[in-house]
């Protein structure tokens, strides 16, 4: 990113999903560990989301201004609603520079989510 | 397994997840695979669905009896259910032996899944 306005704000998500459980597939969840994982897969499980998601994961600056992903048919409440879904879950990041607001993928988050999934590291 | 009285029922899954998409992280999804992606996460967004998927991923023999897996605090209707919604997902396959049905992942579909998140290989 080569905006030299660029202001670093603090990113402070109202919720967060942390790569919290040991895989689907080596032990029985407990009830906790289960609504947690619960909450995870419900924030990918809508299909503006995941588009939301997608745009900005597979961005080439790694990071994409909310005007460049809000072409999902929905109206612009609705995308900043299920960008705040996605927040809240802690799947993307996001910072206000200047006019708009930038978004990127949270990698450990990711990450943690296809190791609960169970596959080979 | 060793039952003698197993008997191979042809197993037609209702619906199925099959691996899709290209990962959420190397291209924008289109309309129609964020909808099939969307059904699979919906699948384990529920926290009663993923203790009972984790009891049978991590059974010992590889599979589980339903007689081993219905201890999550609910009905036994209401296991039944979420067994069918996973069924229909296509993450647990199914075969009634005698008066059970017992109950195995799908491992292509669980790798099918991670590799959406984008996890190396």
């Amino acid at each position: 990113m080569s905006n030299s306005w660029m202001v670093e704000l603090p990113v402070t998500p109202v919720g967060r999903v942390e790569p919290c459980c040991p895989p689907l597939t080596s032990a029985e969840l407990s009830q906790a560990d289960a609504e947690k994982m619960a909450a995870m897969f419900k924030a990918l499980a809508d299909p503006v989301r995941l588009r939301l998601f997608s745009k900005v994961a597979s961005h080439p600056d790694g990071e994409a201004c909310v005007c460049d992903i809000a072409d999902v048919g929905v109206s612009q409440p609705t995308v900043s609603h299920h960008l705040k879904k996605l927040r809240e879950a802690g799947l993307l990041a996001s910072e206000r520079r200047g006019t708009w607001v930038y978004y990127w993928v949270e990698p450990a988050v990711i990450a943690g989510m296809a190791a609960l999934l169970g596959s080979p590291d």
